[in-house]
């Protein structure tokens, strides 16, 4: 019985030798988390990226500028590889907007286009305000005509919670409110901002026209806006007038950038954040941020690598993502570039969702991998992390990745204030905190050179090692 | 012994008696107290001033829209004499403004015009920034032509009090910026907005020209600016460009409106809030909740003169202030129509600094009529208010009644965050605690109604009474 006891616990400790981080990788990791809590790369990288460039819409002057910058400053932090990966992409910018009630209480709406939408024309549009609650309630309106040449108001709220998990339901109406208004013959969509303040900053965000032939132009209000506009309804009827106006090209050129830390086989992580913002902040919380933790995260471990001479396992690859914002155009010409690359990629994850201290970890790992998920966070748990489900995203630009099968893990962040500077001008670099930024250089070191060193992978094995 | 002592105490009640609030008026002052803590005309006031007119720029056809809605609402409220009392002034209004760090880091940034600005003329100005920590460093700078086409900037922050101290000291660079700079040949002057916010808001406020021959544009840059501007300027030179168009008119009208409450005698109880705003918000807490604080407060005192059909001793009137904000215009005219009745003012108060709690009673009464001050603060006491000193200003628009001798009191509200949103867009009326409003009713309510029915008032007695 001992004897068949110990065979037994032989056998799984081969089976758990396949699937462990060496106490030596993770030593290692410990020392990248601690050295990390001090970095100041980090918010060095975003403070360069949001002083000398500001605001870099997809596909931009101003975007290509930062490209510049950023080939420039990883060349000079000692990274190898470092490229631009270009693409082309379709453009828009806004030009002008203008709101105000005309009647009965004449006076201006602070609003903001939505990225994607077709401008009023000259002269713009006026009409009678129609208001929903909800999207859901604009979408069970009749197609009776009662709308035909309204402005559709969709009014719904967003919850604020620590994950960001209201975002989803909110975010629907940011198409949906042009498209369910077109449908029964609106003339323009105005919605709530997607967001969760009460300061007078209307949200940006793309949205997209789902028929072609039935574009109407939209605006997000600010909350005060939104409130103002709602109450005037409450004692009559109110007629807006938009007037908006954007710019268009067909084709422009964008582009990923992207360096490296080259390991010893030609296997990848791939780590970073999106280089792109909206127009009307500097970009600092989305994606300043998530530039400057991995950029932090990956010169800890190069100098880390400089230092022992000795190459991590992997290649990590660093990528500032393009053009995410307009649609994940990035993400998508790098899985389509590298697209007989992505078995070798081991790993993905992003960092996009602000400054704030990372409190989880969620993973996307082969279920015969699930083990690696407790030793990561045994590393990550001095941090304050936690460990998550096994459902990741990874981040919006390594979504084609992980659909590809690579694996992926969410560092999550404390979004509990994120959505009040989501995609508006308060979106700058003051408002982010360097010691929580710092923190999150740290788990991201930690965890980065975890993915690049656990022998095995995090993949599903295509057949079970016992078999040999 | 005992004879004598008798004697001097039934001397000092006498003298007491003179500076006495009856017994019967303290308990209705209470009584009136506890109502206006359930108070809704004040914030129904609010509500309605920033919703039917918005912004009402002094001057403006807004604020014109503003009186006649005052008007038809004080009519409606049951008030007596309701009119308004015109007056005309010169009119400033901002057309446009426009800032951009030219070179090395092209990029917009966020200003505003401060009021009575001249424009930058068509192409605007450009110029080198010359950064001054404070106004003091800048009034310090040499006369020595160095500021020549140099654009100054004055980065002066202000402190965060409850009583709001540190406006004082912040506020002189918005006049002193573009006046000092002037002197030694600047293009233009930008500030740090007066503000202890770290949102994307310019604050805008009004300027004065010292010369009339040396002129130059003045704009405030919101804080994340103002913080962009000086870490773009510790890399290098910077370029800013400005072009900002304004028109102004030589005259136009605007007024003050005026309701009552009729008393048994010709003295007169004045309060009241100021009725225009500026441009970029809907002036909510500046000063909608003074306007609503004041209605309110006075509403409440009406029914309760209708309930017992007693009048109060005195006439209080409520005054909606025209063109504060432009330069006490309206508490100007008030004073100069109302010059021979500047002796029946038995007291005045303004109350235009949000709508947070009152905290503390300042007062400015005659010496011998002090111990009415702890009369008074014994009924206030049960909202919360402490007694403060006897240097009060009253408030903006009753400084001139108070420089003619009209005793006056500034009911003091906790100002922690009223810098943050003043002269702003963000002033708006979510920005209102409806509780926190009512309190300001209840005890304006209880001082006015003390105010206008303590016999022989509040001046210092021209005659020791006790020599008649
Ligand atoms: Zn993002
Ligand atoms: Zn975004
Ligand atoms: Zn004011
Ligand atoms: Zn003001």
């Amino acid at each position: 019985m001992k004897r068949l006891l110990l065979a037994a616990s032989a056998l799984c400790l081969t089976a758990a030798q396949a699937q462990t981080i060496p106490d030596e990788v993770r030593e290692e990791a410990e020392a990248l988390l601690e050295a990390g809590m001090e970095d100041s790369v980090g918010y060095e990288t975003v403070k360069q990226l949001t002083t000398r460039v500001g605001a870099r819409l997809g596909g931009s002057e101003a975007e290509e500028r930062a490209r510049e910058w950023a080939e420039g400053y990883l060349e000079e932090l000692g990274f190898s590889n470092v490229r631009t990966e270009t693409f082309t992409m379709p453009y828009w910018e806004r030009s002008y907007e203008y709101a105000a009630i005309e009647t009965p209480f004449p006076q201006e709406l602070e609003i903001t286009a939505l990225g994607g939408s077709i401008g009023t024309g000259r002269g713009g549009v006026s009409g009678e305000v129609v208001r929903f609650e909800s999207l859901d309630d604009l979408i069970e309106a009749p197609m009776d005509g009662s709308l035909r040449g309204k402005i559709v108001f969709v009014d719904e709220g967003m919850t604020r919670t620590q994950d960001g998990s209201g975002y989803g339901v909110a975010v629907r109406k940011r198409s949906g409110a042009a498209n369910e208004g077109a449908k029964r013959g609106a003339a323009a969509a105005l919605i709530r901002s997607v967001g969760t303040d009460r300061h007078r900053f209307p949200h940006t965000g793309a949205m997209r026209y789902a028929d072609e032939d039935a574009k109407i132009p939209a605006a997000a209000l600010s909350f005060p806006d939104a409130e103002q506009l709602a109450r005037a309804m409450e004692l009559g009827p109110v007629t807006v007038s938009l007037d908006i106006g954007v710019k268009t090209k067909r084709e422009v050129t964008s582009g990923n950038v992207i360096a490296e830390i080259k390991g010893q086989t030609d296997e990848i992580v791939v780590i970073g954040g999106h280089l792109d913002s909206w127009d009307l902040g500097t970009g600092a919380i989305d994606d300043g941020a998530g530039v400057g933790i991995t950029t932090g995260a990956a010169k800890l471990i190069l100098d880390h690598v400089s230092e022992t001479g000795e190459k991590p396992l992997r290649t990590i690859r660093l990528v500032y993502w393009g053009a995410e914002e307009v649609g994940l155009l990035g993400a998508r010409a790098y899985a389509e570039a590298h697209r007989d690359e992505l078995p070798l990629h081991a790993m993905a994850a992003e960092s996009d969702f602000g400054a704030r201290e990372i409190w989880q970890m969620d993973t996307r790992f082969g279920e015969d991998k699930l083990p690696l998920r407790q030793q990561m966070i045994r590393v990550l748990a001095r941090a304050g992390v936690a460990l998550g489900n096994n459902q990741a995203s990874g981040g919006p630009d390594v979504s084609p990745l992980a659909a590809a099968g690579v694996p992926v893990v969410t560092l999550r962040q404390n979004g509990w204030d994120y959505f009040d500077l989501h995609h508006t001008a308060d979106d700058t670099l003051d408002k982010i905190d360097e010691d929580e930024l710092a923190q999150n250089v740290a788990v991201y070191a930690a965890f980065t050179w975890m993915a690049a060193n656990t022998p095995g992978g995090f993949r599903a094995q295509a057949q079970p090692q016992a078999s040999e």
